[in-house]
């Protein structure tokens, strides 16, 4: 494993290379610098009063030891892991297993450490039930369901638990649950830990105070990725490595600073979408945990003094070489409206050379003997080229290697740069107060019995809401 | 099959519903008709006078019988059927593939009518290398490739080829090459039709004057469809029927007429950004065919009287229910700048129910006995409930199942809205120049011999663009 450090690459931002209307002049980096430094002082002392417990999950040895051991537990007894959880309960497990294991993992048993891994973030009836159909019985008792929530009460993972619960009891009886499912959820309370109580399930747990985007480093994202062989200790190696340097108070040294600074001034300046788009197959999910953590962080009605701001940059997730032939065209000549976000790989380890030409194609022959790694760098480098020819600011994040170390560094980088684009925004990145309402409904359109609020039951809500969506045939075409 | 429409639901983006600001006014909608209207008949005379040659596409029986005959030839002697080809070339493939097969088609061979399919769309070391160590020399011999290049000179599938190439001549002889790879490609010139003459390879073709983005419906996307059992008579049907409606001139009775007029009106009015968020994970990766269908088509600099515009929404994937829980906390407080294409299906066919609650957590009783396929829907309508009461229009299609017909009516309402989106506009969809530098600057920096412009050699080109791109370290952090 390389140690090296991940690094961010910001000249493409500046006016001396994308010119004045859309670049950075060096005055206005200047000012960005002193609005941000006090933040990062700011934020630093945040941490020390113990209100981002998020930065604490790389140095929690107590939470790793407890996954690992749980791990090598189930490691060799199950075939398949199958997590069951929504949002920041599967988007960062997701993000683990595509960065760190092949390609080919869930296909190849020669290319896999651990047992198959299934993320189901969905209750997409026709997915899961294509699943459930290639788990015959043999399949089912080398399964092992790890369920994530802190409450228990997500409608779409409680609604997989319950499908999930009576098909083990009905097939495999009682036993088999608490041999199967291992619960992820609030230490002492909720109705997940209730039923863990109730029922015997093994459980790890999901920390207080840290939202669901901020947990990839707790037992949430950690226990998926330990059982399917990733390097954990590696992971928040690199999270506690990146920590130390996004603590900088030094702003021209802080990576995270300078990413929000640059996020920040663009968006202020009508730049309100944030391309982030890998040059790496492997990152490509990684891209998704990122649009949770960028969307439910920054999106926001109203600042910390009440002011309705309606802010938020909107992520979007791209992947090179691919989009070039599907997004380029509009993100060169189109409105220009984006900051893009570049990961590049500089070894990607194993490597393919391309072969020779047929002998009536010499146009061809420049490619043969290439490495397709050095095919696909050169494409970023190329797209980079074409977007600041058309003056669009282009970051680069370079990861040496993708491995845990690296991986581990991403994240903190990311989260830490979310809290300080939350300060320069002046807004709480840490709520999302807007959530509540779908959840709300969804229970009200379920036939949850009860009130919504103290005046309304949610028998009376779902019909408010059936009035208002109800399809009206004039308007259907 | 169900020969159900689909239909278009456009309630939900009037000011009856979400209020004046942001919705659009009756007198704007009949203006709206007005303008549109005369684009239908252009259109109509367009066709007729062969200059929207992908219209034809679906009625082109000898494309389909082509296809189904060699489908049938290679389908009983092969495993594995590998796509090779990127952009328009991949995304169509990809996207019958998830919508028309189930979730598990690679791993449950009971699930399987058809080989395995892998769509290669990209040039990563890792994920192509995963892929070639698990294709021993007895999954290597029941492999099929299918390369797919109008010219044969797009770096990217260039590339991937002559690895393929290589590695069967090596592997298995020549004979293997000329019994395992299929073109699909110009019909009568270029680089990879000679390679076929010369080669004896099978092939199909790319129809003349089809950008690759509305090719899904030629042997590009029919071909590896008809190879994994997907009813492509069906699909055809489906895109011949949607013909029909989206050429009527009664603005009201022609949904893809009120669907580009509907988005052409909200990027006028600021919303530059296009969600599409179908509620169903078959439907996801349709979403990347139109991100690209959009934003090649629709992203321009310079209308068609050579003014300079900068034009084009940006389309972007979400996904119901998952991004519930990444994305709406943006979409609802965030800025209004959006307009959200909900896909919607009646009928999932195969649906689950959700169990019994345990008898400590009666909080989850509303649950039980409910299928998870009406959990979805509702999830669909909650959202929407939460995004009107934030004035945030809301556009949905609706499909009464996922089927081949279903399909491919979608795909002829999304390319014949383009083309009216692109009317409305005044620019040219069926262009691409932005794609070109970046393809140039990949050649240079690959090595190509030769010039670029008749002043610059690719040679001095690439030391143009690395001395551009050249990584100062002063700026790295």
């Amino acid at each position: 494993m390389s140690q090296k450090q991940i690094k961010l690459y910001y000249r493409n931002v500046l006016a001396e290379v994308i010119g004045d209307e859309h670049g950075i002049a060096r005055t206005d980096f200047e000012a960005l610098a002193a609005e941000t430094t006090p933040l990062i002082t700011w934020l630093n002392s945040e941490r020390k009063a113990g209100r981002t417990p998020y930065r604490d999950l790389p140095f929690r040895t107590d939470i790793s030891e407890d996954v690992k051991k749980l791990a090598s537990e189930v490691k060799d007894d199950c075939d398949n892991l199958v997590v069951l959880g929504i949002g920041g309960s599967a988007l960062g497990n997701i993000a683990l297993q595509t960065s760190l294991n092949p390609y080919m993992y869930n296909i190849d048993a020669k290319q896999r450490p651990g047992p198959r891994l299934f993320v189901f973030d969905n209750v997409d009836p026709a997915q899961l039930s294509s699943f459930l159909n290639w788990l015959g019985d043999d399949n089912l008792k080398r399964t092992i369901f790890n369920v994530i929530s802190k409450s228990g009460r997500t409608a779409e993972t409680a609604g997989q638990f319950l499908i999930v619960r009576k098909m083990l009891l009905d097939r495999l009886g009682p036993k088999a649950c608490k041999k199967q499912i291992i619960a992820t959820t609030d230490e002492r309370q909720g109705t997940l830990r209730t039923i863990v109580r109730k029922e015997g399930y093994r459980s790890l747990i999901v920390p207080d105070g840290v939202g669901g985007r901020f947990t990839v480093l707790s037992a949430v994202g950690l226990f998926s990725a330990a059982v399917c062989g990733i390097d954990i200790d590696s992971l928040l190696a690199g999270a506690r490595d990146m920590d130390a340097r996004v603590s900088s108070e030094d702003f021209r040294k802080n990576p995270a600073a300078i990413n929000a600074a640059i996020n920040y001034h663009f968006y202020t300046r009508g730049k309100k979408n944030s391309v982030i788009m890998p040059y790496c197959y492997a990152l490509k999910d990684m891209a998704d945990w990122y649009r949770q953590l960028w969307a439910e962080s920054l999106g926001k009605s109203v600042d910390l003094d009440g002011n309705e701001v309606h802010i938020g940059p909107t992520p979007i997730k791209a992947l090179g070489a691919t989009d070039q032939h599907s997004q380029v065209q509009l993100y060169r000549e189109g409105p220009n409206d984006k900051l893009f976000t570049f990961l590049l790989v500089e070894n990607f380890g194993s490597d393919l050379v391309i072969g020779p030409a047929p002998d009536c194609a010499p146009e061809l022959d420049y490619l043969a003997g290439k490495r397709i790694g050095a095919l696909l760098n050169n494409e970023k480098l190329a797209t980079e080229y074409a977007l600041l020819h058309d003056k669009r600011p282009c970051l680069t994040v370079i990861f040496p290697q993708v491995n845990a170390y690296a991986v581990g560094q991403f994240i903190c980088l990311f989260e830490v740069t979310t809290s300080l684009v939350g300060a320069l925004f002046n807004i709480n990145p840490y709520d999302q107060p807007a959530v509540e309402l779908g959840k709300e409904a969804t229970f009200a359109l379920m036939g949850k019995p009860g009130r919504y609020k103290p005046d309304l039951t949610y028998d009376q809500f779902a019909h408010d809401i059936r009035s208002r969506t109800d399809i009206d045939p004039h308007f259907l075409v």
